[in-house]
């Protein structure tokens, strides 16, 4: 499957932006100079997209073609927003079901991720623009094709998306080991995000403070955790399990 | 982590065999000849050992020393009998779980369900000697190391296994897409052995055949199977779930 394209040139790049292509991320050689390198960059600070400075032998292997210094990674799937998400979500008869991922950093678990969630009729996966897995092909290739299936929204802060969430009626479920509660005692069959953090590092602690319950998967073993996009699977089936039962 | 053994030199490798040293593969060169090498893959097909012939360069990358035509790689962990292990259940106070892996072939997904297995409680998993993933240092690492903490046999076919549970009290539950039964409608409370089939194949005709009950996980959208590791995961917990409920 191929699914990653780039794009190439400053001017191409800058239009490119300037439409709304989803650009994950810009190589730029090192210590390039000029007045049209100095509005790419501006463009991208601006937008938020990431900028990354290479040598000029990483951009040769990154494409074949005269690339003036700049090389762009465009994503292959398109993103929507969170309103549109919520809004589409309220729309239906089963009660919401959304997922948060809090600075998942592997490509390979963001696409099970994505896999499970198409698969447990997840409404609709946010992740914040900064920090976040990008959707590469490899993710698209781990997801099994569910990242085309699954509607992504990027958000500034995942915070602002977790009061978003609440003030719309669906209450946030904090995945983490740090609570007494287990993901057997949450009650699913409301309108529920469910919040997943980093491999390394968990959720966020500001965003742990503000979720309406944490809740636990039980470890009867030594081990200390499960791998995220399998304790992802125990939440979201947790959910298609009790709202069977309904 | 460095967990891949290796042992070069026919001599070697034959007294490696005879010491029952856990040996998962020996590369042979290909078109080596005398009685010396002979003997070593009578040998090999005695215990079937899987022999896999190769030019020797590749036997020069395996090892910069002197192969003399023949590199073994040992298993990092030891194995156990089956019979070790339905033991072992019957000796403690909650209900035997085990875990049989039909002809799962991807070591990064044997690694995952190893982990997964720790964390929720499994008393073994059983493999099948000829046509399963190997225990490598890929399948160490994804495990987060819980392939030194669970117990694993390898059993020369999975159904004497399945017949040999059954006869020890176990229920066999087959996690299949070819059966009307949702995990949910499963008792996990009593002692249960779960078979998970390989990722293209899914489970063995005849084992689905002699297996006590048949049961799928829902699929919500249109992705038709989630991946082996997470179903895994799903049948586990369902069984956590409803053995913390006793």
């Amino acid at each position: 499957m191929q699914t990653t394209t780039q794009i190439y040139g400053i001017r191409a790049i800058i239009e490119a932006v300037n439409s709304n292509e989803e650009i994950d991320k810009v190589f730029v050689q090192k210590g390039l100079k000029g007045d049209l390198i100095r509005d790419l960059e501006n463009l991208l600070r601006k937008k938020e997209i990431t900028i990354s400075y290479v040598p000029v032998e990483k951009l040769n292997r990154l494409t074949k073609n005269n690339h003036q210094g700049a090389v762009a990674n465009i994503s292959p799937i398109s993103f929507h927003t969170l309103e549109e998400l919520v809004e589409k979500s309220q729309n239906k008869e089963t009660p919401a079901l959304f997922l948060l991922l809090d600075q998942l950093s592997d490509v390979r678990n963001f696409g099970a991720i994505i896999r499970t969630a198409e698969c447990s009729g997840v409404d609709g996966i946010i992740i914040q623009k900064k920090g976040a897995a990008p959707v590469t092909a490899d993710t698209i290739k781990t997801s099994a094709g569910a990242a085309f299936k699954v509607p992504i929204a990027k958000v500034e802060h995942l915070k602002d998306a977790v009061f978003y969430l609440q003030a719309s009626g669906i209450q946030i479920i904090s995945a983490t080991e740090k609570t007494k509660t287990s993901v057997y005692d949450i009650e699913f069959t409301k309108p529920t995000a469910i919040v997943m953090g980093s491999e390394d590092r968990g959720i966020t602690p500001s965003i742990l403070k503000v979720s309406d319950h944490s809740a636990k998967i039980p470890l009867l073993g030594e081990i200390g955790s499960l791998n995220v996009s399998v304790a992802c699977a125990v939440f979201l089936y947790e959910s298609v399990r009790q709202r069977m039962k309904v």
